[in-house]
């Protein structure tokens, strides 16, 4: 029974929600709309309704799966749906009333399902519906961008079969080989890394040859007739989930020789990860951060597009993301400014991608330490000769 | 460019959103919230906005990635999120905005996300959204439940696999091996899948040895430290994606010797599963068919706690459902009888789950022909010595 939110940034919670006039806070996670906030603030898997009760300061986890819920979850109070006529929608109603005052200020977040919230308005008639995405899904955002010791050594274990992964896939395809289609390689490493102790994929590993790897998320992610080794530039992008922490580094190959647009393109992104990695030092923004490497890009005549980097965490695509400032007034309007913080875990990821030669991108996962950045995983672009 | 709708089906979607009063179908696909009508109404794979505009009997697509878009999507108009200051959500409010006559009615999913009615609501105040699961939710869900000939023929793909598989996975474990864990037989089975052609799994694998089988969503869905072989009832759970459409089959494992708890297990699991099958030939609704299922296995003593089966198609828990009716006020208020037609395909899958010995779920594919109800798949009890 654990969370993965700590004591203290549970009590910061409450309080900021309190400022925000927030009497409980309503999250949902179900097959067809996944809240990753549903899992960081009770430890449950998956599929339940959460309430954090401001006022009584206390969590109530409605699980769909209550012997799931009492194995991994923590929570101030379990509702058994089984004790309630029609489940788990009307667990939730009754739950609520009975534990709001009356005219309840229900906070709401971005995503969450409309019928959700009509369900509320429907049972509990006087609850407001509290929908501020810039304060409440920016405030849960922010405990999930710096990630506790007990999160990082959880992530630590994914990132050291990803990097072991990197190291193989390196030996595997600079000497003579079985890989002849992208499906070949994506077969590798899914299975050396669940040999590795992976529970599984973080995500749908993407194997894109030169024909296609132009593509930022190539569609299908393996494209199971295409060969892999064909001049130009290509990629794998994966991700290893060992603990429910999911790593996520992609390694670029520059197949057979270069030819002077490409060797423009990889000196180009080489550049912008490493000097993007270095501005890390010393500035204060993440989005300065993600405009070095854009300027540094853009300078070479290219354009990237797609940001700079994301959090990885409980989802491949957690808090923070690393992007550009927008120019855009309507952008701007929902913009904040993200702060570089101690226990940020995130990739740095410069990719410039072009039809005629391919697409080109490295990534690599950052934990923001004490003593600084640390780029723990190990990935580089790996050159193939053609025979 | 192609739709898994067909053109019957579309015109046939326009007259009874007509008939419901709706001026446009708002639908949306994206990472936080799949929606897989989308896919199906426009063929695009995935991240768009989608209106079905009944007024001018057109559809509108807004993609994240228009370039993806033009080479899987069929619309009758697509839009260029780049030509709009501030991508996607100004591009569809614009494009509401364009298309919609003065009080447009706007028909909304159960699941869409609040954010994305809330900023209909502020761009275009005079519109009326029509939230009506039963009626509208229920619509799209009755298009998806019977599959064209294209989409048979895409599913026939993964099914071929999924049955070369239970043969391989049979061989495997009654002759020498090397499966040890629950993880072996995962890898064995999505290393081969692939290499018979599928793209990759329908959803997470399952295995389950009798430790932890008697969870029906056992969590993890495999344990990378859990040997498979210890006696009572194990399974395996698992989908093969050949061409975006998903199969899906249990084979149930008896590890050992059967106690004769274990073997009342198995025998009324088979008769629930044969018999319910028989009642494919001569019943109406899909509930008849169910009833048939959990008698039996209540008669026995036992409680199935899931539905019978589900449809499968571009997703693994497609429509139809296949469950018992219930008998409980408030779930009736929003019950649906379904037939049984031509061109479902869909699970049956009855399972006893007990604590001491273990799960046993038998699962197999059906599809609905002319000429009646055609068991697809081969999925049968493994029966494993020990030694």
């Amino acid at each position: 029974m654990v969370r993965f939110v700590t004591k203290e940034k549970l009590s910061y919670l409450y309080d900021e929600l309190e400022n925000s006039g927030i009497d409980i806070l309503y999250l949902t996670d179900w097959e067809e709309n996944r809240n990753v906030n549903v899992k960081y603030l009770s430890g449950i898997p998956e599929d339940a309704n959460l309430f954090i009760d401001v006022q009584n300061q206390q969590t109530v986890l409605i699980p769909r799966d209550f012997q799931l819920a009492e194995e991994y979850a923590e929570a101030d109070q379990l509702i058994n749906t089984a004790e309630f006529e029609g489940g788990v929608d009307p667990a939730t109603s009754e739950t609520l009333k009975q534990i709001s005052s009356s005219h309840p200020k229900i906070g709401v977040l971005k995503e969450i399902p409309y019928h959700r919230v009509k369900t509320i308005l429907d049972q509990v008639p006087d609850a407001e519906i509290v929908f501020n995405p810039k304060k409440i899904d920016t405030l849960l955002n922010s405990l999930r961008a710096t990630k506790s010791s007990y999160e990082i050594a959880l992530l630590k274990k994914s990132i050291k079969i990803s990097n072991q992964l990197v190291d193989e896939i390196e030996d595997l395809l600079t000497t003579e080989n079985e890989i002849k289609s992208e499906i070949d390689l994506a077969i590798f490493v899914e299975t050396q890394m669940r040999r590795l102790g992976a529970q599984g994929i973080g995500f749908e590993t993407m194997v894109a040859s030169s024909a296609r790897s132009w593509q930022i998320h190539t569609y299908p992610r393996v494209d199971p007739e295409l060969p892999l080794c064909r001049p130009g530039l290509a990629l794998i992008d994966f991700g290893v989930d060992a603990e429910g922490y999911t790593s996520d580094v992609t390694l670029p190959f520059v197949m057979g020789i270069m030819n002077k647009k490409m060797k423009t393109i990889v000196e180009t992104v080489q550049q912008a990860h490493d000097e993007a990695i270095d501005a890390l030092k010393d500035n204060h923004f993440l989005h300065d951060v993600a405009e070095v490497a854009f300027n540094i890009i853009e300078a070479a005549g290219f354009k990237m597009p797609h940001g700079l980097g994301h959090g990885i965490g409980l989802t491949v695509h957690d808090s923070p993301f690393i992007r550009r400032k927008s120019t855009n007034e309507l952008s701007l309007k929902n913009w904040v400014d993200i702060e570089l913080e101690e226990g940020m875990v995130f990739t740095v990821e410069p990719g410039i991608y072009e039809k005629d030669v391919g697409g080109f991108r490295l990534e690599n996962d950052i934990i923001i330490t004490t003593k600084g950045a640390e780029v723990v995983t190990n990935s580089h672009p790996i050159f193939i000769g053609l025979s």
